[in-house]
């Protein structure tokens, strides 16, 4: 491809990111607004974030999944509310190096997860930018405000319940950079799939709905997360280290190395929802395990099979 | 202050973010996501749109005056559309260099604008980049969607205006840098105000409603904005030269350089409110003048008192 840099503003708009705006309200982007109302009885519920190239993401990480990544982790925040995800707008400032053949990429990356999820591109902001390409995506669901389950809303007595299996995302970061060996081709694609790609609990919120009384998905690790439920409720989180639930992968990776237990609970990106319920509320929904209970207290406690505490090193990943 | 550096993201959003946080659908940001409804019979109104320092402004632009432009050209946006506006989310990457001082300045000049405007922060997202400092506002107003003015809705017979005047803030860019000479202080600092800080018609737009048929703001020159509506309406634009509004400074300035002429009719910034309605609509409305008249055709054409089309340079600001 002789030429390969960025058409010009409308060109590129027309081209890639107009057939993404398959939402009546967002008039395939031919004005400067979307209008868009929830359902009767509804509310929107609002998320945004940036992902930074050579921050979090490479560039030469394929695009289509940088695009992917960058709606999953927004619609992960709309699951652990139990919304349903309606759309997206997209501000996006790109590199002086941007070339169109990324951009091509990007664009059918997000068309694939918005069939996935039944979502629109419903407006946006493209910009050029002296520094590293720079993509915010403010994502819109819907819900039943008085059901949606807030980090504040822990009581003592809860249970704490956790989806699908914790740490795979922070063990595949260690297989794509080299750092973990011996397990079998399968584990290991297994794990680097888990964080290359995360999968947002949206069916399995709103399947929650009426159950969940606190949730949160998880993004900064078990501890944080956890951490953040029991600022905002004031109450203490007590966790039964043998009840976190591993996957195959990560029991075998953590066979070959008991030092990789920080990945399970304190690293982010596994985007399964955390949640707390009244006890027994949330037997009989399947793919979550019971990790924990609510206590009157503070703060967050591993504990071994003993009841005493397990030190855990960090508490997540934190931007500054 | 030898100690100027941010502090953690945690302390960062409790000191500065969380106070701005003020809708109760916000939730002062203890939560993930924020959840709010439009007023019954009304739409949620949406547009984002993205700053990066060095290229739309500059590092050393006071810091509240960035927050507050900022809002105000998202506002403006919603103000062309008759939405009230109700609240925004920012996503902020922070250059390495970023001083707490200039981030108190900021958040100072984001709350001064939400007095002004009524309206609150609703979520967010911080992250550092390795780049430069790059902020996406999007901004989120409730409006009659039968009634909102749309980019595709300027029929043959309408009427062209505009409200204010028209190339102050062109004019004021060139006061800045020093580029313009010979006016008067007051006339000099008249411009450089209309850019540094624009008015966004918010009044003006809601007076507005069931009058505009068409509407957008300028923000990328009279030229092409009307170009836009021309586009997507599939009709063409007459403006007359001599009608367009200008203000006694803008006057001072062409007087001493005809040369400036293009600033007033390509170039954007000044985020008035350019209509189209049928004729007589919009008479006895103050400070909006009928600059033309839509007719059947395509493009956009600038008329002198002969009736014959004046050449113009350019199309309004491209960002690639």
């Amino acid at each position: 491809m002789a030429e390969d840099r960025l058409p010009d503003e409308f060109t590129l708009i027309r081209r890639y990111f107009a057939p993404l705006a398959t939402h009546p309200g967002a008039a395939a982007l031919g004005d400067d607004v979307a209008l868009i109302a929830p359902a009767p009885g509804l509310v929107h519920v609002l998320k945004t974030d940036t992902i930074v190239e050579g921050v979090h993401y490479f560039a030469d990480d394929p695009a289509a999944l940088v695009a992917r990544k960058l709606l999953r982790v927004n619609l992960s925040d709309l699951a652990a509310k139990g919304a349903r995800p309606v759309g997206y707008l997209l501000a996006a400032s790109f590199a002086r190096e941007m070339r169109e053949s990324w951009l091509a990429e990007f664009a059918r990356g997000l068309a694939e997860d918005q069939r996935t999820y039944g979502i629109s591109l419903l407006g946006g902001d493209t910009t050029a930018t002296p520094g590293p390409t720079t993509l915010t995506v403010t994502a819109i669901g819907e819900a039943d405000a008085a059901r949606v389950p807030r980090r504040s809303a822990a009581k003592p007595g809860h249970d704490i319940y956790v989806s699908g299996t914790l740490g795979d995302a922070a063990l595949g970061l260690r297989v794509i950079k080299g750092e973990l060996r011996g397990l079998s081709n399968e584990d290991a694609d297994f794990l680097a799939g888990r964080y290359r790609l995360p999968e947002p609990r949206v069916a399995l919120g709103q399947a929650l709905i009426g159950i969940a009384v606190s949730a949160i998905d998880v993004s900064d690790g078990l501890v944080a997360d956890l951490g953040h439920i029991s600022e905002e409720s004031r109450v203490r989180a007590e966790v039964q280290r043998d009840a976190l639930p591993l996957s195959r992968a990560a029991r075998a990776a953590l066979a070959t190395d008991p030092g990789l237990w920080p990945d399970i609970v304190a690293a982010g990106d596994d985007y399964e929802i955390l949640f707390t319920a009244p006890s027994a509320a949330a037997e009989g929904i399947a793919g979550i395990t019971r990790i924990g209970r609510i206590v009157a207290g503070q703060g967050v406690a591993i504990l071994d099979p003993a009841g005493k505490p397990v030190e855990v090193k960090t508490a997540g990943y934190r931007h500054f």
